[in-house]
């Protein structure tokens, strides 16, 4: 099973917002969230990284650079 | 494993980008994939969808809606 952890990054602090995602839709500049157990939460916020071996997505202010 | 195929999107169609994806990495509207044996590209896109369960990625055009 390929899910990750999708982290959230504010202020150079890293926190979780959802784990066990299985899909992230970008829809203008909105990305919506869903896991494997259907639940779906939305952010507005942009896709800083993704690493796929450490089943990492972290996301940051979608507007200007917040670190 | 948890590589991803990544996939472009253009008018409609998507063509295969890269394949055994491992992370990417966005950087000003800039995207830089790594795949496991260390090849490197980028592309000026934009993440559209990431399906971690069917192990793909989706960029499509960063500037305008081209669909």
């Amino acid at each position: 099973m390929c899910l990750s952890k999708v982290y959230f990054e504010r202020g150079g602090r890293k926190e979780v917002f959802l784990e066990e995602v299985a899909s992230v839709t970008v829809d203008d500049g909105k990305l919506r969230l869903k896991t494997l157990f259907g639940e779906q939460k939305e952010i507005n916020a942009r896709i800083k990284e993704i690493d796929l071996l450490a089943h990492n997505i972290l996301l940051a202010d979608s507007g200007v650079n917040s670190t």
